[in-house]
């Protein structure tokens, strides 16, 4: 791991890339925001793992994206050691175990096999894998790209509707460039419209246990220079209830083909709060994060269980290093739950790359055709 | 400040009494709770003061039974120094204000104090505040004893219908006996429950920003033996969806008469996921927080804005001592909201020291007919 100030790193500033001079692959340590600006540089499929097990990355576009580049790197070290088909399938496997909720990963580690596979040899196979990947990514800046747009005629019309007094906007976790690659999801709307000029101001939940929230979202809105505010997760209902919230934006970590909506723990409570008040509830994702396969999120959605030490301790700043505090007694049983699931019936829109649509398998269906059977 | 063993405290536990050998006040410092168990001598008026205004002591119900002490411990003094009533009016003017937004606080340090004016000598005016804050206390333990007993047949019904398997309660912030005397308003009928032999176990909300839940509530559990797992304020909603909270029970710190409860920020949320889940969601206040001159709660409570540097970081104990972590960048700004108010069309029930009743005017006032105009 080496520290670095902002000023070092490739613009425009992304998540993840390639060190065309070794090849490796270069992450920013998210674990260490807002706090340091730390870069690993991840050599091997285990790097890849490990980076994603722990969160180095996170974010559902962020880890395909790492998790392809994790194929890059296994046909890399196959092509060195004379390993076949077989044992790049064997660290497809391993890759999208890494993290259980995240239907991206899945699909992109799928992707960059099939387009492996498809390669006469193994050197054949490191450049395919290099390619897919890199394709990957570029995909997804350009349906965040998109995502924006859409999402800016929403705010648009929102701030018209307020005669221009500044628009509220609250989000949870961050979906931001963090998580995608640029842009991100339910940070492209907000950014898209401050770059047009809209008075704007973002509440942004902590996000406990590992606070992306305080840590991450404010960091990104920070460095773009938007106006926002950290609040706890208890806030929004009572920021609703007294007409300080505009327009709610989330991302999604996995979406039903009805319309069900997998995102951070709490999005949920979020969601029937706007509802309770009123107020529009979007989210914003690529379509690589529906599953096309399920219909009853509630149901069918793997809820992944993270360690509760996440939730028994802190993490911050104390001035001079990370450090980690123990917030309950050292008795106390806690858990952990990373996600939850927001019905269909809470959420009034999905912005996604092709536009926005209902929060049903209908105007879904209409929007994606070419992936309902 | 002495550190001490729990075991060297009298019992049943409570977080003030009087020490007999000296007649000093002793409280447990709660803001070193759980990680130890501190206690505070108070040997005048000044050290009552200190520990309301620091929040060494919090809670409606013990900040007025705190300050009803100081008043004995203002006569004392008093009584050693030859000065009269008009100076103890004074001492009276002086704790009020040490948290001036706590209801019983005022009606405490009065009550006292009309005790003291009616006894013919500066000792017997010692005697007298003692016996009044004494009383004070007991009514307290008492109330809760009553709410407890009322709540159990809730439990008990509850715990029927489930056939024995265990029952699954989830509470927000700290209602405890560390809020009150004994007993605690929503523990109260928990402890009763545990103690009648009901399987059951108790999700805490940590209830940031100052984690009384984690804290406290989480402590005063693992004391009394009750079986319990701390989760994030965003976890409750995702728990009801599961089907994995029977029952939620929390305090209250102003009550309208029309039945909205204004409690720790966040319960808004939490009563919002049980009404989308069928789930029975309870509140157990002494009649002392209803604030009957008040009909609409959302519009009608003002609610405090405490300082956002509560929000910017997380205090917890380091191994060594207690510390405090910054989460957030250091120029993203934070607001503090301290409460949120429930709507009473989400709240299942009220539970008094006079019986259950429904959130609505006409059952609080068939169970209050004396506050009724």
């Amino acid at each position: 791991m080496t520290v670095s100030g902002l000023n070092s790193l490739p613009r425009p500033l992304r998540p993840v890339w390639l060190d065309e001079a070794d090849g490796d692959v270069q992450v920013i340590d998210q674990r260490r925001l807002p706090h340091e600006v730390a870069i690993l540089a991840l050599r091997n499929v285990d790097d890849a793992i490990q980076a994603i097990a722990t969160m180095a990355v996170r974010g559902a576009p962020l880890i395909g994206v790492t998790a392809a580049y994790g194929m890059y790197l296994a046909a890399r070290h196959a092509a060195g050691h004379g390993l076949g088909i077989d044992h790049l399938e064997d660290e497809a496997r391993r890759l999208r175990a890494a993290r259980p909720t995240a239907v991206n990963l899945g699909w992109a580690v799928t992707r960059v096999l099939q387009a492996l596979a498809a390669e006469p040899g193994a050197h054949a196979r490191v450049a395919g894998a290099r390619k897919a990947a890199a394709a990957i990514a570029a995909e997804e800046v350009d349906n965040c790209r998109r995502i924006g747009a859409h999402g800016l005629s929403i705010l648009e019309a929102l701030s018209r509707a307020r005669n221009g007094r500044t628009l509220h906007i609250l989000t949870h976790c961050n979906a931001g460039w963090l998580a995608c690659v640029e842009y991100g999801t339910a940070t492209a709307p907000i950014y898209a419209a401050f770059d047009r000029g809209i008075d704007l101001h973002v509440w942004v939940d902590e996000t406990r246990p590992l606070n992306q929230g305080a840590r991450l979202t404010a960091w990104e809105l920070g460095q773009y220079g938007v106006r926002h505010t950290v609040i706890t997760d208890n806030a929004g209902g009572h920021l609703m209830q007294r007409g300080q919230v505009d327009v709610v934006i989330v991302g999604s970590d996995r979406t039903t083909a009805g319309g069900d909506v997998a995102n951070k723990i709490g999005t949920y409570l979020k969601a029937l709060a706007a509802r309770d008040n009123g107020i529009p509830f979007y989210v914003a994702l690529p379509s690589s994060t529906f599953d096309w396969g399920l219909d009853d999120g509630v149901r069918g959605i793997p809820i992944e269980e993270r360690d509760p030490d996440e939730v028994r301790y802190a993490e911050g700043w104390d001035g001079a290093e990370l450090r980690r505090v123990r917030l309950c007694p050292e008795p106390s049983a806690a858990a952990n739950f990373a996600f939850d699931v927001t019905p269909a019936r809470l959420v009034t829109g999905l912005i996604t790359e092709r536009g926005v649509c209902r929060a049903t398998a209908q105007d879904i269906g209409r929007m994606f055709p070419e992936k309902i059977k």
